[in-house]
């Protein structure tokens, strides 16, 4: 065997260890008693920390190097060694103290955290939000990094991002979408909030979940859905797929939702080629690519007339009471546009300004241009100069999300890098005939094997970038986006008013 | 740290690898997607050679021999190196070659006996159990016995076993049950198969199920009840055991008994000492003393007149058609007693002769006393003498069984040892006047505490044996179990006629 086929041996073996953490990760969520938390803790931290023996040992970077040293020339081992070097490089590059001290900090900054959250009170998190910084920033010394140290935390979920990039496109983002989402909470005022406020059971919800998602190419024998507070996605392996969903009974649509955007997650881990599993060229290669695909399901599929042509019909057989309701009032209930404090509860219209705005002060705080105990009252600006108003606490403001108690700074603009890749992804699909054709007739397969084709089956050989330019012919840019939020809200609209 | 502390380190890290296989293996029962089998099976192969690896290591032979050169005097811990010693001598004297010709033999007779039963046809399964009792006798020879090869292989599953004592003891269970069977099955005669058939909701089901469980003593902040094809229970940590049962909508008492069963089990599991978790003192102690709490909760209260005097008035409140039912007539037809070709079917007062049947012709099979051609025959002919008729084919004969074909020789003399120690367990219990006037009463705690003090708590410091002598004044022995079937069975009846 090469040192290839051994390095590639080693992260096979990784894989089996990575997948059982995640399926202990999947129990938690779903079925673990309560008075087993600790040990299940316990699990998980033992896991995790063979992991890292395997990820960071001597063995390992001998296969490593011997690889590098002789290569075969193929160009999926050449991505192979060029992640696993990424990865190995960040992993061995961290000292185990900061390793230690930093998974100590974001334990204690979690419990903070919710007790500030629930208090509404700052202060309680402002000291382990400063300490995590400080890590943060230690660790960005520790990895190096190209223009600031944001660079280097963005790598955790975008790999290959420069900050100096991305806020290029979002700069490009900020004024039109702020003017489109105004126009679009204009327009809403003379939709009902309650429009399709009414009783859905539970049963028939998840018949229709499973309809739907089976029609998108969702593979059954293949994943599941079950049922959580906390909704997610999680890949436990090959063939082994699993969604999750919580319901309201007077709202089918947030479970259904809720599905699409797991379902979209779904399709790409169980498109991933499984030969590969365990290797880079097996594994999905960045959330602003994992998000494309859940919001690609979720809104250019989901929320779209000709997906509701199809199945409103079927909705209103399992929901009698949508009987009564017109297809447009319905697109219209289901896009009503509304500024919210609260990212999750934000509509398509108005969700990337949050985003935007947790950019913009992570980016700072993080490069030392915003002191913590600052941040309340600049969020409450940027917010006001982006929403029009101010929340009303900090609970509904800089406390609100659970990413930074757990030391995940870089992680929100791969929320939006998701957006704009839908779009562009999507809008290009729609130039293949049979895709469009498809598309008009709710058939999804032609769609689903387009991306399976682009996104999919590379895994993770092309960087977020390269993918988006093979599959697309250029990087991530705002233009199909901002095309598409402009036909969703202002099409066949009154002049924009803002 | 002293060696044995060091010992009981490496013990409570296998713990967590073992208890993350367990729950691998509840996640395959009860939710693993149909074509994520194969990784599976990988990934608990995996875990199985690590776990493996760790207890025959050289670390954990230096431990041991270190431990044992410096007892500290406590009892716990000389019970500990006791076990610590028995089970890593076993584990060692096999060599690799035969652990590994057994997996595969195990795996190819499992494939080989669901075919041979769905097609009645014994010559198809021959070889294979041919195979698996060579091996077994390579086992016994490896592991050393005291009088027979059959001791070796009754000690996988009832510590401290031996074959002559089991047979002793068996011997006069022969006679007597058979007599009480035969009286149990005229009497049941009068009583109508369908007596219970109805209509019973799954939903109404889970509610009475879990409020019986709970009113045993089951904590479910710390287990819980799912559904499966063929029900277990399992612990999968400190605070995590989880029982599961299936659903007969016409017959509520299935599911039920079924939970009370696996409950016992997990009782006995909850009862184990926390602190001691992954170390002998905190682990069951045998297949024989796990199934006498199951047989307890299941039949000793389960079938009882104070127990259903409690509850069936809260049946009839979830099954509206149990009303027109009177409580004799109810017992009548939940101890309605009937001979079969299946023991899993099998009732109480039938079901040792199943028992009887397969540890006789195991013991012959084993010790070369009964070639496997032969079986079918000596089979039909043993059951003929215990039951009265022959089975219509070898599926409801010889093949009826899964536990051969994965090598499981010894298991089955286990079932009716649970039954002896139940009886025996319950009627000690019963002479304490807290423990009687709660059961007169339907209040279980009692009971329960006598059981964790007598049963629980021990773990496994003391062996099987030694445990029914400290709890009860005798080894296990026939009066206690014969008594309670002739109670049961024979009770107000007519003079028995058999």
């Amino acid at each position: 065997m090469s040192a290839y086929e051994d390095l590639c041996g080693l992260a096979r073996e990784r894989a089996i260890l990575s997948t059982t953490a995640a399926i202990l990760g999947w129990d938690q969520e779903t079925h673990l008693p309560a008075a087993a938390v600790p040990y299940r803790a316990r699990q998980l931290s033992t896991l995790s920390g063979k992991i890292h023996a395997l990820s960071t040992s001597d063995q390992w970077r001998e296969r490593l190097e011997g690889a590098e040293e002789n290569p075969s020339g193929d160009p999926v081992e050449a991505a192979n060694l060029r992640e696993f070097r990424h990865h190995f490089d960040r992993a061995t590059k961290l000292p185990r103290e900061l390793v230690e001290r930093a998974s100590e900090a974001a334990s204690l900054a979690k419990a903070a955290w919710a007790e500030a959250r629930e208090n509404a009170h700052f202060p309680t998190f402002a000291p382990h939000l400063d300490t995590l910084l400080s890590i943060a920033r230690e660790k960005a010394e520790c990895w190096g990094y190209a223009d600031e140290p944001y660079d280097a935390v963005l790598e955790n979920y975008e790999r290959g991002a420069r900050t100096s990039e991305v806020d290029a496109v979002f700069s490009k983002l900020r004024k039109p979408i702020s003017e489109i989402a105004r126009a679009a909470v204009a327009r809403s005022a003379a939709v009902p909030a309650d429009a399709l406020h009414g009783s859905y059971p539970v049963a028939a919800q998840k018949t229709l979940n499973r309809e739907i998602a089976e029609s998108l190419g969702f593979d059954f024998e293949a994943g599941r859905i079950d049922t959580v507070t906390h909704p997610f996605c999680t890949h436990l392996g090959p063939h082994d797929t699993r969604l999750t969903t919580r319901y309201d009974e007077a709202d089918f649509t947030s479970s259904l939702f809720g599905v699409m955007h797991e379902a979209g997650h779904g399709l790409y881990d169980q498109g991933l080629p499984e030969d590969h599993h365990g290797l880079p060229s097996g594994d999905a290669i960045s959330l602003g690519i994992h998000e494309s695909q859940s919001r690609l399901w979720e809104n250019h599929v989901g929320r779209s007339r000709p997906f509701w042509q199809r199945w409103l019909p079927r909705a209103a057989e399992l929901f009698p009471s949508l009987a009564a309701i017109s297809l447009d009032d319905f697109l219209g209930a289901i896009n009503r546009a509304e500024f919210s404090c609260i990212r999750v509860d934000a509509d398509e219209a108005t969700y990337d300004l949050h985003i935007l705005l947790r950019f913009s002060l992570e980016r700072r705080m993080l490069n030392g241009d915003l002191a913590v105990e600052d941040i309340p009252a600049a969020w409450n600006a940027e917010f006001e100069e982006l929403f029009g108003f101010v929340p009303p606490d900090d609970s509904h403001g800089c406390l609100q999300d659970i990413h930074w108690s757990m030391g995940g700074l870089g992680y929100f603009a791969t929320y939006s890098l998701g957006n704009l890749n839908a779009a562009q992804l999507f809008a290009t699909a729609m130039q293949d005939a049979p895709v469009a054709a498809g598309f008009a007739r709710a058939d999804y397969l032609p769609l689903l094997a387009w991306m399976r084709d682009r996104v999919h089956t590379p895994g993770s050989t092309l960087l977020p970038q390269d993918l988006m330019k093979a599959a697309t012919g250029a990087g991530t840019h705002p233009e199909p986006y901002l095309a598409h939020l402009r036909e969703r809200f202002l099409a066949g609209a009154p002049a924009a008013t803002a």
